[in-house]
């Protein structure tokens, strides 16, 4: 049967290059057959696997520049059903895309706030006379052009091919290697592969506490690739942190860790062992 | 000479009202005559200080919900000029502010997307139907209202006040303690307050280095109320640290213990020393 996949829309996001990514790695790796369905929203498409509407949704959760995705950290943490399935990284490249023939013709600049942020030098630079406008995905913000030359977008060329608009400049992030992380959600148990997600909160409300379980992975000589802490939405000051482990859940040392962290956690959460799936190249550049 | 405090507009946000209750609070405690200026970004309200054309910026650090405000981490980090010279907490009330005499009439919210998301399950629960839109902050968000029943904006009842427009219903968010941290930055040296924050980097990529910082800290007996992680930006899974302390810079145990911590780290900031100004209410409700 066809996996669906649900991603972030409209069509022309990161977040459907990705998933056009992965459905490749999907057919050339496991022969499985798949689709893609849009949502309006990363949460949306996070709760379309939970109510078996999709197979598998795939989602941002880190950039290189902006940090941590928070809705896809709290919506893991609140929907119990979700393992990581894989991850995968997209290298990302902004461009602007506009009807003007020249950069001081442009009044306003609409993307999502993220790409904005990753452009921000280079808008700054080139267009400081712009106002900046949010959207809620780079491909959305093309809509917004329509025949007028005092607008530009923000979004890859990909998207300006998909929907036959003109790219004034290319490669305006500024930063060179910007990339964003996503995982690959569904509700298959994940306990293969090198690395291992999990969230926790503390009996004790303060990062304080948070060196315990820190001390435990150091003497199991367990490497930390990344600590994130998210608000745990009761009062300002009490937080949830998310781990990310070089670690599998196979492994009876990973298990005897994880014991040794639950019993100084309040609460413990594991998300599932996966590994990077590797991309020789944007599906699309 | 009346200090000039700049802050995210326009007109009725939140930082606006964080804003007024500092202003009360610097001419009733420093006797200190002061005038607001409003910056369309946060970026911009803290570059005014920066680029002293402005005294003194009020910027949001952290909301209860959301968690941190990424941009004022990243431009304290970027900019070594400014202390932090004061905090605030200012309690969030939203109210869905509409021309519409029913929920059900709504076709499409207007917020700050940090709002939205704060009021996310009561949108669900009453008006399902609506898209959400995002805006640079909840108080241009009426300006999408005009005289169109269809549409609602979220935001105080004081912006709704300013602008003259009805409130639907009253405090909407979806967590009643919802509270947003501000921090007041300035140019002089910060040493005095109970509180210190501060950022660093670590010498390996790798948030197992972390562990030794937070050992010295643990072994000074100094607690920690918060830990936040932000990317470096050069590149995937490389990160600055940003801590609170429950100390103060002018105590020789506190600058001891900063010694041991320089000497593990690879690049450390120091943001001053500082306390919470109470308000007994906010300016406005």
């Amino acid at each position: 049967m066809a996996a669906v996949i649900a991603h972030l829309g409209p069509r022309g996001t990161f977040s459907e290059q990705a998933a056009l990514a992965y459905q490749t790695w999907l057919q050339e790796n496991q022969g499985q057959d798949s689709s893609l369905m849009a949502y309006p929203s990363i949460l949306q498409a996070i709760q379309a696997v939970d109510q078996e509407a999709a197979t598998l949704a795939i989602v941002p959760v880190e950039n290189s520049i902006e940090g941590s995705v928070a809705v896809t950290l709290d919506t893991l943490w609140q929907l119990a059903s979700l393992q990581i399935q894989q991850a995968l990284v997209l290298p990302i490249r902004h461009n602007l895309i506009t009807h003007a023939h020249r950069t001081e013709q442009i009044e306003a600049i609409y993307s999502h706030p993220q790409a904005l942020g990753q452009c921000q030098q280079w808008i700054t630079r080139h267009c400081p006379q712009a106002i900046l406008v949010p959207t809620r995905s780079t491909a959305e913000s093309l809509r917004h052009l329509e025949d007028n030359a005092t607008t530009a977008a923000i979004a890859s060329t990909w998207a300006a091919d998909l929907y036959q608009l003109p790219v004034l400049a290319r490669t305006i992030n500024d930063q060179p290697d910007n990339c964003t992380k996503f995982w690959i959600l569904g509700k298959s148990p994940s306990t293969q592969g090198n690395h291992t997600s999990l969230a926790f909160s503390l009996p004790i409300n303060a990062p304080g506490a948070l060196l315990k379980p820190l001390e435990i992975f150091a003497q199991a000589d367990i490497n930390l690739s990344r600590i994130e802490s998210r608000p745990t939405k009761r009062s300002l000051g009490e937080y949830l942190f998310f781990l990310d482990l070089e670690a599998s859940l196979t492994a009876v040392h990973t298990q005897q860790t994880l014991q040794a962290i639950e019993d100084c956690t309040e609460q413990l959460k594991l998300f599932g062992s996966y590994d990077t799936i590797p991309i020789a190249r944007p599906a699309v550049e």
